[in-house]
């Protein structure tokens, strides 16, 4: 009896050179809610062990209060306790996930990761990549990531309001808390669009995560933070820059 | 006093290397009604005139009987009374777009113009650029067009609807009579999903207009007809041959 639950499959279309399936599992990091993902795979006669690359979405979330509820866990544990049943999506994205499909028998070889998202998903992907002491992910990307949710609005909100020791707790999801600490040789890309209106909000914080990864001895080859003139937070920005991304990480998961 | 009335901007979004903005104008040939359109404009330092590649989409409307109505016109003009004061599409796209955007002074240059689409935009890619008899288009091309709609249910039901002489007057909106008897050059490139409801269930009949333009002595220089292993109707179809529509049409509106 396998301690993993079953996949379900909603739907399967042929894309680019490969399948994109969606799945639906009960999710016990997410206290047996239904939780859903995307995996797509490559065309593959030979049924070899391909690497796989991580995305985080910004906001999948159904509630109108966007930032905080369903979908948007913020990819951290809960520890206060009304949400620590069913908010553990670091979890769920870190542990769960590949348990889940490797039950399933796709062949995905695990020594191969890497991470990217947007938004609260560029977060998420920095802020996995970095905390991780198992070294999990080869390389993390993000396009406008919240950069140092400490410091902002949204970050302040979803710590105070899922963790126990608020926003001191908060600081192990904070990227650039993370990388003032960091000192392993690092893979990292940023975008962000000077267009972006949560940008200028103050909401995402580039420059506070380019100045600490700097002051942490980490130059542009490790670390590489840009900014995108007139670009905004819309899928039209993730869409013009996704290709340089997954070029970045294909780097790393082809070695 | 000019005739041409005003271009609304209703948004813009920084994407690739331009801007996609949408528009909004009240379009005569939709007898007043409101008619919207998106622009994709390269980044053109020097103002010079570039030449456009218009897409038409496949089902734009928001009824539920989708292949009749409102955003589904076909690609046609109407000549039923009922419909021909509100349904001249062909004119809309062919006429009146090309008269609103330059009478706006954007810089397009009008005689390196290429067409296609999706499904029914397919369908009225190949079937403006196949009669028009001034070669207003220097090429036409098609994801899983409705190929033949005389002889599809789709088609039968919006000509024998729009058109006072029925199916008889539905031929020249016909891709496939429409090229049986072509004699110029032509530049036409076809892709339709083996996977695709629509195409198993006789609604897109590629093969007829693949058939019928050998008949008429077209090689596959002229007219290509890909068929593709496994996709379906969707826009993961679409995303996966964009690329190299967009590259077949470069090689005309480029020369």
């Amino acid at each position: 009896m396998s301690g993993a639950p079953a996949l379900e499959k909603l739907s399967s279309n042929r894309v680019f050179e490969g399948e994109l399936t969606k799945y639906k599992f009960k999710s016990a990091a997410l206290g047996g809610l239904d939780a859903q993902f995307n995996l797509f795979m490559p065309l593959n006669p030979g049924g070899a062990k391909v690497p796989v690359l991580v995305y985080l979405a910004g906001v999948p979330g159904e509630d109108d209060d966007w930032d905080f509820g369903t979908g948007a866990g913020f990819y951290i544990n809960a520890t206060k306790p009304e949400y620590a049943k069913n908010y553990n999506m670091a979890t769920h994205i870190t542990v769960e996930l590949p348990q889940v499909i490797e039950a399933a028998g796709i062949a995905i070889d695990w020594k191969r990761q890497s991470i990217f998202g947007h938004s609260m998903g560029g977060h998420g992907a920095l802020t996995l990549y970095l905390s991780s002491t198992t070294k999990q992910y080869r390389s993390a990307s993000a396009f406008a990531p919240i950069s140092n949710p400490t410091k902002c609005p949204w970050g302040e909100k979803a710590f105070k309001g899922y963790l126990e020791g608020g926003l001191a707790e908060g600081a192990k999801y904070d990227a650039t808390e993370l990388i003032s600490k960091a000192t392993e040789p690092l893979h990292i890309l940023v975008d962000y669009g000077t267009g972006d209106n949560f940008y200028k909000q103050g909401q995402l914080l580039p420059e506070n995560f380019l100045k600490t990864a700097r002051d942490a001895g980490y130059d542009e080859f490790q670390v590489r933070v840009r900014s995108q003139e007139g670009y905004d937070h819309s899928y039209y920005f993730i869409s013009t820059f996704a290709s340089d991304h997954i070029h970045f990480h294909a780097n790393f998961l082809k070695a």
